[in-house]
């Protein structure tokens, strides 16, 4: 039987590291002047806009369970959430750094699966790879991601900008990452004891894939800008839609009325949500981990959004005094609250 | 007896966390479209200049002891570690990004403490905190620092810029923190068993807070701005003379000599070095986290730069050939090396 190799990371030394790993991500982008390799990054903005610079930090045994993420996806699914945050600012990202901690028990096989991942990630994406260290940590593995991007300056949309009337915008479906989670965490239960597991997530691929790989929604702002739509707010689906909602309005100074029967929940998430009894719109709004876009635009552009084809309309703004509620289909209204389930 | 206000961090919740952290931090600066409290933030950078970035992670128990680590120190010092990379391009810092992992004993006053070191040093280096976030990590204090700043084109100063005759010049004084540390690790030691332990720091201050809060050089990227004074390549010593030495060589294809009795001491640090029989210039060529600068400019600026009185010119850059040495009194050359005493 052939035995997977394992390099220990004390034989690459930390620039060693650093050259195997960060020499897989091949991408490069115009902007870069200079890459990896110097103390600090060079970029050359676009004529004339602006920068935008977001960080994210994920923790193992926090954010993610290395028992049943598989490297590669973490390292896609880290790029992912740090594009996210420049997107959500509809601006379009272009480079990245990534900041490493590991433990020594780690082999360096291990770290190449991680950065494959990331560098799929960064060649999907059209995003660079320009920096980044890897250290000792003490426990487990910690990942920080730094993530560039620009926008012109009147393209740049922010959490305050929502006005009256203006359409509450979300693109995919969501809730499906929280129900991708609830089906690994089910098998890691049940399969505990077992020696050789073979969880069955037979018609749930989907979830799995939103969980264990989002994508980010760079398409959208693309095509917000090809339309010339430009959102008057925006936030990207990372803490539950109600959670978003709530910042959005918050920084906007207003009030939203969302309605139950037009929040868009795949198939998948609600099969899944019935068979573990679980309400898959309570998934949808304290869930997280969706990667998709809320967005408000002005009414005036309703058909002109709609004819996208990208986004669904969930509700409208209403002045701050008339609060945040959900509608349910018989005219219920139900208060949105901040807080998560799990 | 008073007792020290101990609050929670559950009870102020991660957004109430934020605001009160980041609130400390008032400075602004006006290449700042967008700070704290979006997505990302929004940077408009300075007519035709370049934008640099870099990322750096520090962890408890691997970069930091917080027994004798006062978290206010720390918090300046991370800041001067993301700054100094900026610094080390020849470029001006002014934005930092700071992304905290704390564990959940730690009271809120303790990260008081440590963003009042992280405000103080941007209100002294005019540099804003324009983003992070504060998560649970499962063990020790995380620290992620992405530090932002720009530079014309033509004044960024590469590791790969060194010439043939080059003057290898560094800035203030070599292996200072480094013997910090070990004084505060001795006292530790010899105080490990006293129930109050009245460390003796007496006569060492200097060598403290070289180690506890080390000052980033922007006066010298300043005034090499005011002078017209471009350095062919440039490298901030992190890892000890003899690794960033290094580092610069292997980047600008070169070889160098460095003078051992040109090498700069200060006088506490010969002075403990003495007491606790260790060679100041192994402090000085493998202690690291001086976070002076180290550069080369062409021979005809000897003049010019002598005349600053701000810098020391230790050697000079040769052929690869000639490989890369340090110069004894009497003649004899020991090659440098880059691992590390500690």
């Amino acid at each position: 039987m052939e035995q997977k190799k394992r390099t220990e990371i004390a034989e690459l030394g930390q620039f060693g590291l650093i050259d195997r790993l960060t020499g897989k991500c091949t991408y490069r982008d115009a902007s870069t002047l200079k890459g990896v390799g110097d103390d600090a990054a060079v970029i050359v903005p676009p004529q004339g806009e602006t920068m935008l610079c977001t960080t994210d930090t994920f923790y193992e045994g926090v954010d993610f369970d290395l028992t049943y993420f598989p490297l590669k996806h973490l390292g896609y699914k880290v790029v992912t959430a740090g594009i996210s945050d420049i997107l959500a600012m509809n601006a379009l990202p272009s480079q990245i750094t990534v900041s490493l901690g590991v433990s020594s028990k780690l082999p360096v096989e291990a770290l190449d699966d991680l950065y494959e991942g990331i560098a799929f990630a960064c060649r999907e994406q059209e995003v660079e790879l320009v920096g980044g260290d890897t250290r000792a940590s003490m426990t487990g593995l910690v990942l920080s991601v730094t993530a560039l991007g620009h926008a012109k300056k009147e393209a740049v949309a922010y959490r305050s900008g929502a006005g009256q009337n203006d359409l509450i915008c979300i693109t995919g479906n969501l809730g499906a990452a929280y129900m991708g989670l609830q089906l690994l965490e089910r098998e890691r239960r049940v399969l505990n004891d077992v020696e050789n597991p073979q969880p069955k997530f037979d018609g749930y691929e989907y979830l799995l894939e939103k969980y264990l790989k989002p994508r980010p929604r760079t398409d959208i702002v693309v095509t917000l800008g090809e339309e010339q739509i430009r959102p008057t707010s925006m936030i990207d689906l990372t803490d539950g839609l109600a959670s978003d909602l709530l910042q959005l309005c918050k920084a906007s100074s207003c009030g939203a009325r969302i309605y139950l029967e037009r929040i868009p929940l795949a198939r998948q998430t609600t099969e899944l949500a019935d068979e573990m009894h679980i309400d898959p719109v309570v998934a949808a709004l304290h869930g997280g981990e969706d990667y998709e876009l809320l967005f408000t635009v002005p009414l005036a552009l309703q058909e002109q959004i709609m004819r996208l084809g990208l986004v669904d309309v969930i509700g409208h703004i209403v002045p701050a005094t008339k609060g945040r509620y959900l509608v349910t289909p018989d005219g219920g209204e139900i208060e949105l609250k901040a807080q998560g389930f799990h």
